[in-house]
């Protein structure tokens, strides 16, 4: 540490890996502490310990079950993201679900408080109630509204380290909720945002945001920085390192956030405003999403509020579709293909099995979870042109098809058959020189 | 359910071994869902599942642990009881503590709550700050000063089962503050008198309260009602079916509590004021405690203020002291001997050696964790004499050494050696003649 600098108000959050054992909730206190001793103030935000959310959801899904047929049971771990989706998903039993799932946070920010004041350090838990967090919405994916920081201020003021834990709120009922998968990371970010702090650090077991999933592209490149837009394109997809709201959040009220290691002091990735100079950059990453699923109807009558039905009854449900694609397939008729999360397929199922439109002849349903979904994002992609042209010849040229397009301002998005997915990353990776740094315009 | 009686409003608890398993939980929602069904409001109010605060506790020891030599590791768990003693005491970490053991409360109130869901009926957990349950002193060992217990009655009002978390409250300053093992039955009578609910249920793994410990007294039979006087003596001693606290709080707000079996619909005991023919009941019931350690410091100079400083130390630290027996030994000495439990031995001893008066030349310390204390309870002993003669006369004919006696107006409590425990517990049992029910004054 500079001993020059002016003291700073950070908010640390560790995620679920850094806080996974005792002897890791001791390193993160050991951090903290050295952090606050170098004379800044010290906000830390932790979601639950590896594995804990999805164990409690689990108990849940048990005990559901106990009252269920042994065959009836849906649901269950989405094949990759670890997460287990609950069973059950009315208004009810989704409070329950909040209040069962935010004791995971709870016990870390109150383990990590205990770690830091083992150390010799000062420090305070500040859960549910105590964060002043007030929300919206679902009760299991829930929005931020309004933050009343003053208890962790004055806690702070008292030369304490404040631990919060992520993940949740109250609503306006004082009712538990959270903020949906990956929520801390808007917890913190929101709380910087209240508390005006200088920095959030997100803390993670990465070195920081890369050019694309290192697991899979061995040369795949840390970027120093990223701008909000292409950093909200690549949360969107299958880079886990932020949700998407955290994102949001920070572009919002300009929350300088920074991507770095739990278990190094190098610098990471910074979440920048975008600059002119960014431009230059033609493509910052190229990310692969294999969580999601097809779904295709045809032969659909080509008449006014059709289609609007099917996306209206998957919005009520809650369901996300992505990608939309709708084509004229003959005289009056309409054929429409879509992707949802892998997770929502069988409840995306249940859903248009309800609609009047299945019972129409000629229509038929094709589902496909085994595809993927392969993006590259850039801000550069605004100013210059051929973008997606180049990535259709690349991927051509490794005999790949492209089963779906789509295109956003920064972003080509193609879905191809999973088997497929891991060589069209590599192939896109390559093709665009990221493993030589992000791509340049030429 | 007799078709024709009114609907009351119940508070119905159910302890660790009740909500131990998914199953139990949901034998727990049948019967609360059945007496809600037969026309009742009911209030639940949960403890963790079984092990759950232990192992919490453990956890939080464990992570102390990692911050100290192996060596020096005390506490851990006290024989009998199941309790996990926490290793740090300061008021920063009981307030973490209190953050942590709290959860599991919340966990249990969760699932009950779903389970009910499950079942068809409507239900929701209240916890934490929902309760409006406010406290004072300690973190984890504090008392219930108020009870806004108004989102409840409108939840009730609602047609809602509240299941509530237990041990668990909030301090003027909105921290996390729970009520000390077996709070849930304190969290329980006090709702319970908050609401002006016409009955207080304690369903436990017992058919309700016994002449004595039935594991140990094989003839010991089942009080059909016991006064609050007398449950209070017996709560403080060997028997586990109560917090004292909980008996206060029944007796000070006239709460009609019943203990009985979660298992079945029997009728268990009332805990009821005492009445004028109570005091033909001469002796309720014998208990026995193990759970207690006797110290002696002998040869203490006998000037005022002496014996007080031990005793103010001990309180200072928290640490209960039972009984006390002083006796002058010698011209201008004195000896003193006093019992705590056995779990505060270590903190007792080490408190103990703070003091100045143990490096008085002479002044030794003794200390016996082979203790049991025996006790025998009855309001009929406030207008019959001789029960302490009596039971020194049962102890003597077998042989039992008396080393300390304590009698209190319904109470005679005698230490013996721990391995005539259990043979002392038997012979005042029978000696009384409670093998044929509560004894009758003859």
């Amino acid at each position: 540490m500079d001993a020059q600098k002016s003291p700073v108000l950070v908010v640390q959050k560790y995620g679920g890996s850094s806080v996974a054992t005792l002897e890791r909730i001791r390193a993160v206190a050991q951090r903290v502490l050295d952090r606050q001793r170098s004379g800044d103030q010290v906000v830390v935000v932790v979601s639950a310990m590896s594995g804990e959310t999805n164990r409690l959801i689990e108990v849940a899904n048990q005990l559901h079950r106990l009252g269920r047929d042994a065959g009836q049971s849906a649901g269950g771990i989405a094949r990759g993201t670890g997460w287990v989706a609950p069973l059950r998903r009315d208004d009810e039993f989704e409070r329950e679900l909040s209040q069962l799932v935010s004791t995971g946070e709870v016990v870390s920010a109150a383990l990590v408080a205990m770690a830091i004041q083992d150390l010799g350090g000062q420090a305070a838990s500040i859960v549910g109630h105590q964060l002043g967090m007030t929300t919206a919405g679902s009760f299991t994916n829930a929005r931020i509204v309004r933050i009343d920081a003053a208890r962790i201020r004055e806690a702070l003021a008292a030369g304490t380290v404040v631990v919060c834990a992520g993940f949740q709120g109250l609503d306006q009922q004082g009712n538990v909720t959270t903020l949906g998968r990956g929520g801390s990371d808007t917890s913190a970010v929101a709380l910087a945002a209240a508390l005006s702090a200088d920095e959030c650090e997100i803390l993670t077991d990465v070195d920081g945001v890369f050019t694309s999933d290192p697991r899979i592209v061995a040369d795949a490149h840390k970027l120093d920085r990223i701008s909000h837009e292409e950093m909200l394109e690549l949360a969107s997809l299958g880079s886990k390192v932020l949700q998407i709201r955290s994102v949001e959040f920070a572009k919002k009220f300009a929350v300088p956030v920074h991507v770095r290691s739990s278990l190094n002091n190098q610098p990471g990735t910074r979440i920048v405003p975008e600059t002119p100079d960014m431009e230059a950059v033609l493509v910052a990453g190229v990310a692969l999403d294999r969580d999601e699923a097809k779904i295709t109807l045809t032969n659909c009558p080509d008449v006014p509020g059709t289609i609007a039905a099917v996306f209206s009854a998957l919005g009520e449900r809650g369901i996300v579709v992505d990608m939309i694609i709708q084509n004229a397939s003959r005289e009056g008729h309409t054929d429409v293909t879509f992707t949802v999360p892998e997770a929502e397929l069988q409840r995306a199922l249940e859903t248009l099995g309800t609609l009047a439109l299945l019972t129409v002849p000629g229509v038929t349903m094709l589902t496909d979870a085994q595809v993927a979904k392969i993006s590259i994002v850039g801000v550069g992609m605004r100013t210059h042109a051929g973008v997606a042209a180049k990535a259709f010849t690349i991927l051509a040229s490794e005999g790949i098809n492209i089963q779906m397009v789509s295109t956003s301002e920064i972003k080509v998005s193609v879905v191809v058959d999973e088997k497929y997915g891991e060589l069209a990353l590599r192939a896109l990776h390559a093709g665009f020189g990221l493993d030589r740094g992000p791509a340049r315009a030429s």
